[in-house]
């Protein structure tokens, strides 16, 4: 809570300098969350500072719920939103970096409120908690269920041995990726304020913009480009950063995740590119408008170019395909996983072999490396849960009547934290069609799929809420 | 092949009796089968009758594969379908119990045509290889990977010690229930063509009818109830109802899976039924057509009475849902089984305690007993397969610019043996809206979903094609 009221500083001073009426909303927003955070601060005084699993997820889990409720009070105080459901969709869809939004339109919206929209992203994307670690290391310790709990991916490597130089080494190639992010665009004449908006959904692959068309507002080749090549890089697993700045060189680089990752994205672009060539005449719009809008939704970022919805049904389809399966763990972005593809696609190959031969025994391996049984049992399962969510999102999303795929795309779009879906939530659409009810549970769609629902679900149980540790 | 031949002496019997020029076709096609046959029969000396995992997995492959393409014949030569790729997609959808047609309209069918697309039905309702086991005992010897590949489920239970006398028992008891159906609908006034028609697509939960409104042709209360009843009747698991005749009474009925199922299923028809209330008045109509859609849907049979394509989009996505999970292991019918999924249930509730706990290790039960881990891994490596033939067809069938709904219940329906899906596949539709192409990949989903994948993919694995044992 006070680290939240800290992160909301920057907003406000972008509210006083643009001087439109949403400072006061800040200020009030800040004061609250001081007023809940400064007595739990001050009276708490736990036994130790290590957790363990249980505490570590169940933290995790509230952290983000209060974080969320306490987050929306800016867009509500300022009328931006006037109900309070619709400033808690627009928060998580920040925090949780899906970019999915209830407003038709954007471009009025006061600066500092649409700052602090793109700001959530920033932090969202790389973790909140692992922020803390990295700003507060006394609190941290050697907490690395609080990292595994908040960071995607099926393992959380601990680069450094401290949690605390780990999650610090994180934020210091975030930093200085979104700053040279930053430059590049400015350079290609891009206005500072836009620049900053769309460089921190860019490196949070969230998907938030100061335009209602989107990056496609600007139609600026370059800018695009750059955004394009960058949403593949913040899907990129960081670990891979890491170990080249230790100077691993190519050695880094082999890495069966980032060859699916790639190889994926590439045959994903052709296809497209393929299809919609005669709708835009030549090669290269082709490749530009595939390639971005593919770059876009595999890191699960959200922006357009194009309105992919009027694209002929296969790509729209396969976008929609993109969007369940996501980019790298390790890296800001959300779905599934490329390399949870990747485990279950040989796990499936070890079962046709199992079934040949019962008594061959495998193991399954990702690097040349194999992979515990019990993993591949959490992967198993990770895919259960996530298409059982992507099911009961489309069924209670349609209880508002709309059809089929808006529904489905909702789901989809939510749970991955995109941001646009099809249909009515395309890109040129927004989520303000659906009822107050259904926003609220594609707003737990988020946060589920943002912390790859362990630390949701793990609320749901009893042992979460007994005192005492065991 | 001689089997398949003899299996179409009844339709040949029914084609002579009404003499509408279908029984040339008939006999051309036994004759084909034969001519097939018979060499396979005289020259293969198999140095031993028991069969391995390897043997059993690819026989039953390449068995059905046959079956599809010589049973599929009699359609083409009578010139009910024009392209034999149209007569192979109606006779895998009959053997696989899918029960989806590519005739805009069937009454205009000979009745030889009309019996043979129902008798596959029936016979593959219980699986061709275990008929075969249950009428050529020195073939079957102690065959268990045959009737493993061929049946439905996660585990295959040997009722008795001999494999040729638990096929013969299911088949006696599968046997009896057609014969009573048959007695009950003959009561309600059905004509007795029209009972055997329906009473084999009910048992083989296919789908076929002889009326382009299916059973709602009739408007007859009696015969809806009774086929619906019948429905959930075929589509739970036959072990039940053989520890029910060896006097095991209640405790028979004690199943994890049989609970889920019909608590399940009665979940279903009260949403339902309220949500259709308004459009049929009163409590007893919505109650009479949700009751039946369920039963239909759930138990992959997919016969209709109403067209539930026009229902509110909630009930719709409900049903489209169901034909996910389809119905018990075990049974004639398709789909996910209900047992994977309350296995699949426990999995992710063991997965959440784990993340609370790391420590602790806990078995999953089924009935009481625990369930080994690699079923659990087998379970978990089904539902993946399950979902990415799902998606993977639903790509592949936009590609004839259909809307998403169409592609994707076109795709749930034939993977889950059901028969009608929503829109242009819905009840009162057909598959003759897509291209060739997309027919051949819908028929082999149907394959693939009959046979629960493995005996399919074992054949693109090099091993399957090396000669020798190993």
């Amino acid at each position: 809570m006070l680290l939240l009221a800290a992160l909301m500083a920057p907003s406000l001073l972008v509210s006083l300098y643009y001087a439109e009426g949403d400072t006061l909303p800040f200020v009030y927003a800040m004061l609250l969350a001081l007023a809940a955070g400064l007595p739990m601060a001050l009276l708490s005084k736990p036994a130790s500072v290590d957790m363990n699993a249980r505490e570590g997820f169940a933290s995790v889990g509230l952290a983000w719920l209060m974080l969320s409720m306490f987050g929306a009070l800016p867009f509500w105080f300022s009328g931006a939103m006037p109900y309070y459901w619709d400033a808690l969709f627009e928060c998580v869809s920040g925090l949780t970096t899906t970019g999915a939004s209830i407003l038709p339109q954007v471009e009025n919206l006061p600066h500092g409120i649409l700052f602090w929209r793109s700001f959530t992203h920033w932090v969202g994307g790389m973790g909140v908690l692992v922020l803390t670690m990295a700003v507060m290391p006394k609190v941290s310790g050697r907490n690395s269920f609080l990292a595994r709990a908040e960071s995607p991916g099926p393992s959380y490597s601990k680069l450094l041995p401290r949690m605390a130089d780990t999650s610090r080494i994180l934020y210091i190639i975030y930093f200085v990726m979104t700053l040279v992010l930053i430059a590049l665009l400015l350079l290609t004449g891009m206005p500072l304020f836009d620049t900053l908006i769309h460089a921190m959904g860019t490196a949070g692959t969230g998907g938030f913009s100061s335009r209602n068309l989107s990056v496609g507002a600007y139609n600026n080749p370059w800018a695009e480009m750059i955004i394009m090549v960058f949403m593949f890089l913040f899907g990129t697993n960081f670990l891979i950063y890491f170990r080249l700045l230790r100077g691993e060189g190519l050695k880094a680089l082999k890495n069966d995740e980032l060859k699916a990752y790639y190889l994926l994205a590439l045959g994903a672009i052709v296809l497209i590119a393929l299809q919609i060539l005669p709708k835009y005449g030549n090669v290269f719009s082709a490749l530009r408008y595939a390639s971005f809008q593919v770059g876009s939704i595999m890191s699960t970022t959200g922006y357009a170019t194009a309105d992919f919805d009027l694209w002929p049904a296969f790509s729209r389809i396969l976008l929609l395909m993109l969007m369940l399966i996501g980019a790298s763990a390790g890296s800001t972005a959300g779905g599934i996983k490329v390399v949870r593809m990747v485990l279950l696609g040989k796990m499936t190959w070890r079962e046709v072999l199992h079934t040949i031969n019962p008594r061959s025994v495998k193991v399954v391996k990702l690097d040349g490396k194999s992979v515990p049984e019990d993993t591949l049992g959490q992967v198993g399962i990770f895919a259960f849960v996530y298409f059982s969510f992507l099911m009961l999102g489309t069924l209670l999303a349609s209880l508002d009547g709309h059809d089929f795929l808006s529904c489905f795309s909702a789901a989809a779009s939510c749970l991955s934290n995109i941001g646009p879906g099809l249909s009515l939530v395309g890109p040129v659409g927004n989520f303000s069609v659906f009822s107050p009810a259904v926003k609220l549970f594609l707003t737990l769609l988020m946060l589920l799929g943002r912390l790859e629902f362990f630390p949701i679900l793990v609320l749901f149980h009893p042992a979460i809420w007994r005192s005492g540790r065991r």
